[in-house]
């Protein structure tokens, strides 16, 4: 595609030959000829001197930084974003269901249904939808315009999904929360009769798990991105355009703001509420509500293990030295006084 | 359903109008007319009076709070699930198995299996299990009575559930656990010939999973209750009633008591003992064997980031820090004598 | 088999009676008749004195502390490895693919591919490829030689498999790694169009996720050995022969060396750079780049929670401590000048 095309469609500044053709994305120091690269991190301004890119995509900043053919955009990285997209549409999988899929319900002729699905009875599925091979959609369950639902997806009945949802494999949604009373030794399962209801343009990545309801929802506003590995208990709720990475948890009935991020491992406990634009620190636990916005923080700092050794040591008679610190400042006091 | 025929049917006190009829559970704030509330946790008390319930369910130091009908009984926690399971019946599947199912084995004539299931060889299938769509049962498995496995749960070969099990989707029982032994650099496998077995009401999360034994089994004892997201190693023994919250981690050949429980996040290393009531905090992480029953936790406390970084930076001197302070001591001592 | 038999294939050291018969691998502490057990661990050394195996494994030093008969070899762990691989041959499932998987490429005639497996448009399957019931792959991949894929496997397209992999249910291969463009409050995503590639002898555990790159590939080295619940994010790169055990999570673009090993649950934000034979203990956060081999730790202590509440709380006061630890020096330093 042409430079000149693509701003045509995407808009920005070109600045020199926009008549060079690129036909894939790349970085300033990987790409070659045919590859248009971008700048978004200063840190790799350097690299706009020497990359054997044939345009590159820069932010104002940088516009006078290269002589290369380029456009120029306020939001160079969102702009390279929309360049890979243009330049690499997605797979399109055929229209219709696949022979070998059991639906039970009408779809519209827009829908791409794959190998071995299954949808159940009473379910929903809007215009462009495409459920790949294995996915199974319980009874009920309504998925907006546009979804994409990747192998082995599992949706469970009732639960419902917004338009342009990006599901990745193996991810399951609308399981039961973990919801037991307590009788004697024993633990009384407590049905859960709540959903899951997801927003708008969310995507929920591979292997991720979201738990229907106790009584009420789960619910999960327009945008929020999450990624894969990830556990959302019975109740949560979550702020629009919320984001959280790998391996994060968050337990049941927890509120948490919009815009809120939780970087890779972050663990928030339930029953708290999280203001919005809070930022939760890779491998922190929260363990109180957040009023405030702001970032938050609960890491040990990582050393060699015979530094830690004898470091961490400390910590067991942590309580103990600040008591007898407090106990020098005393007898000091008392010495100057005395002298 | 008529108060009375509950409490025909559940036991607990009737009081107040018995001809209610109630179809659906709510909480104290969000039940309206037709819902029957409950009152568990003291905090909720002051609902009482201002719930818009048809009737409640209450314990009786609360029995006198609410004119409203109701029913009193010691343990109104497990009461509601009760009244839950008793309002809201479990979806029925059809019996028999769908045409795309692949069944290798007998099946009786009360067991349900989906769309695309696979059941092996030498199965053992108890009366009224389901088999979701998309479930892998492998050779020689034996699941007992009444059990239910969610789509594209995997059980591997050989492997037992016991009856009235609840397997969440995604879930994986007895892959192989992660055995090599160093030959050189390289790893060498060490093929897992154990089984998991795993005792009666039992659930198990979504996406989680259960290695095999190495050589023995691995273990799940009666009424383990496991939450998504969970990685059990291979000779893992847990004890029953045992519970564990979301993103778990136990390490192999670690024995967990009976009833003990592990918060979000718990995770324990390998080769361990667990007494019997072992309490393991959210995000916590047991290093050592626990012979006593209590609650442990090894957590990093959460700050505003920027407190975080002045105290955090003080745990890398903190050996440093105490030595300080006896070397503080000491000379303090040496003026007292001095003087 | 015969002892002799082992040692004629296995090679090592026979001393005793080499026509006992043994059919299967045992622990010293409960092997049985017909069984051989093996002395890896020092810490068992006595249990050789009692063992009703019928046969042993010991390395040189411990090869006179039992009259069995015996294999003596200076590797026990791995040869015992080898004689539980020799006893119990992997199950064979049936060439040729079932009746009811779809195959949309050309297979050879050594590959097993089992109910329901999906396998795209332009895709390579090497010789002795196992497919089990469920797996999907995507257009375009390649699996080599002797590969063996658990149920409900997903590869995305394109990605590439090498030979010997050893894949648990339940994994992802190829899910689009999580990239996303800031634009104002919305997320915008950034297609993901690297692949992953995995080397040779590489196992992935059950549950599993392995993003695909965002603009290059996701790189998994030969002998690569990845535990179940484990997140490796896009561009990410691991070296020969490194192990991780279970939950753990690897962020965005990290490199990781040959020969390193991530205790369970361990995780590494993005964009590090982990030397070779770098050692992460578990439940440790690595938080920088490591230059050094060695092992490195990062974790809370554990305690009794009730001792653990009184020194955590101290935590928030540590930079305070330390300064109030540095006023008193300089007051003692000036009180002994003065004296």
């Amino acid at each position: 595609m042409r430079l000149d095309e693509i701003v045509a469609r995407l808009g920005g500044e070109l600045r020199g030959d926009g008549s060079v053709v690129v036909s894939q994305v790349g970085t300033l120091a990987g790409a070659g000829a045919g590859q248009i690269a971008f700048l978004a991190n200063p840190k790799y301004r350097k690299q706009l001197a020497t990359t054997g890119a044939a345009a590159v995509i820069v932010p104002p900043a940088a516009a006078d930084d290269t002589a290369l053919p380029r456009i120029v955009h306020p939001n160079s990285y969102a702009y390279y974003a929309r360049v890979v997209a243009l330049l690499n549409p997605p797979a399109q999988r055929p229209r219709g269901a696949h022979p070998s899929a059991v639906v039970h319900s009408p779809l519209p002729a827009s829908a791409s249904v794959g190998e071995h699905v299954v949808v159940g009875e009473r379910v929903t599925i809007g215009e462009d939808v495409t459920l790949y091979p294995g996915v199974v959609v319980g009874d009920g369950v309504s998925i907006g315009d546009g979804s994409v639902l990747y192998p082995n997806v599992v949706v469970y009945r009732d639960c419902v999904i917004g338009a342009r949802a990006v599901i990745q494999a193996g991810a399951v949604i609308g399981s039961d929360g973990f919801g037991f009373a307590k009788e004697g030794d024993r633990w009384l399962k407590i049905p859960q009769i709540g959903r899951v209801v997801i927003g708008d343009d969310v995507e929920v990545g591979a292997n991720t798990s979201i738990d229907r309801g106790a009584l009420d929802d789960t619910v999960i506003g327009n945008g929020v991105k999450l990624d894969n590995q990830i556990q959302i208990a019975h109740n949560v709720r979550i702020g629009d355009n919320a984001a959280m990475a790998g391996c994060v948890g968050v337990a049941g009935s927890t509120t948490i703001g919009a815009r809120c991020t939780v970087g890779g491992a972050g663990m928030i406990i339930g029953h708290l509420e999280l203001a919005d634009d809070v930022h939760v620190s890779a491998g922190t636990m929260v363990t109180k509500s957040l009023a405030r916005p702001g970032q938050y923080t609960s890491i040990f700092p990582l050393e060699a293990h015979d530094d830690w050794l004898h470091n961490a040591a400390q910590i067991k008679r942590l309580a103990k030295l600040a008591q007898r610190v407090a106990e020098l400042e005393k007898k000091l006091e008392e010495m100057e006084k005395t002298n």
